[in-house]
């Protein structure tokens, strides 16, 4: 049972394993949101690459999610924000997304045999999910535009650590190593440690200084989205 | 002057600037074994990318490096083990490179104004050349196969670090705040640091490590090679 980090979804091809579950990871914020909405009751998403794709499913009744740069786009109905799907207007719906990052990193892993969603509010949920199924783990950061970013690595570490320290995981990789260091430096005080990264300082110009904050607090939601076909699904 | 890491030549082109410095870093071994060539009186050196090219330059005279996956190419003079440059017979000589992952960082940043070759063996004297150049700088790490790895990084942390405390250059590139993160844990024992690591575990199976340690030890080489065209010389 081998770990493997790979921090953009540009490099997924170098790492893709078939045999892999893929866990995607856009803690800032649309693997956050997606959590926090099957958590608050949605039975479907799909996610989707492209502005346009979304308007399609628009035009066609779904109920929508767009953003981009940090922004929810005009005309539909919910942005990457997690606090958009605390609400009930969203339960028992079926709904489209796509994000700058966080859906770009999921299009890249489509061949994979198994794609779950990580965030460190789902996060035991996540451990126990890859401990019980005992099978290789590719943690897919989704970065900012093809960039590393600091908070994605952070959670990759943090589930990397816990399989190869308690159950038997093992890595021969590099960017699961300093995963793995990050997040030991990081791990009390995450808000604190990402102070001067870069996406932290993105958001806080937005405002969503409180999205962050939430974002980075493990186990609100013990929910386990998963990809059936081109759903995301609550297992 | 900002400073940004990029991890993989593949990611290149996403951090292409063209006012900045780019200092291409293969610490295990083709910029450590470059650095070291030059202390020892190579005149020039010619990277490039494929051994087909390496054989062009072998057959019209040439002395030729040529390494894959750790080993010499058969039929070539050198490899990339930089004690093959501690050797009279190189003097004076233009010497033809090709390596798994080195040459090819230099080839990807073909377009930059201005390539520098750092590794732990010319470190203060790349950190002086930087600091009176007063440019953005681009670190651009060799990696392994497009992946990220350790020892790369480190270095890149190590100059990105003092740069930033000591010479006002900043950042806003996780990727640098996540390298100088990396170099303070690692920095009072690189090789200990290193124990786990993909290449440093690729290399002690090829029995190389004494060439490990002698690429960790700083300042032993205090010359900066430059690409000037197609060559690579002494500054």
């Amino acid at each position: 049972m081998k770990i493997e980090v790979c921090y953009t979804p540009q490099a997924y091809k170098l790492f893709h394993n078939p045999n892999a579950i893929v866990v995607v990871i856009d803690i800032l914020r649309a693997t956050s949101a997606i959590t926090t909405a099957f958590y608050n009751g949605v039975t479907k998403m799909i996610p989707v690459a492209t502005v346009e794709e979304a308007q399609e499913y628009k035009a066609n009744g779904f109920m929508v999610a767009a953003e981009r740069n940090g922004e929810m786009v005009k005309g539909f109905d919910l942005g990457n924000s997690p606090f958009g799907y605390m609400n009930a207007k969203v339960k028992g719906k079926t709904i489209a997304i796509t994000t700058t990052n966080g859906t770009q990193a999921i299009e890249a892993a489509k061949g994979a045999s198994k794609i779950i969603i990580g965030s460190f509010l789902n996060m035991d949920t996540v451990i126990d999910y890859l401990k019980k199924e005992k099978k290789d783990v590719l943690f897919l950061c989704a970065g900012w535009k093809n960039k590393f970013n600091l908070e994605d690595t952070l959670f990759a570490g943090a589930i990397a650590g816990e399989l190869i320290v308690k159950s038997g995981f093992e890595t021969q990789c590099d960017s699961t190593l300093a995963a793995m260091h990050l997040y030991t430096l990081a791990k009390h005080d995450l808000y604190k440690f990402l102070a001067n990264s870069s996406h932290r300082n993105r958001l806080a110009k937005l405002d969503l200084d409180r999205d962050i904050k939430y974002c980075l607090t493990p186990n609100q939601c013990p929910v386990l989205p998963i990809m059936k076909g081109k759903f995301l699904v609550k297992l």
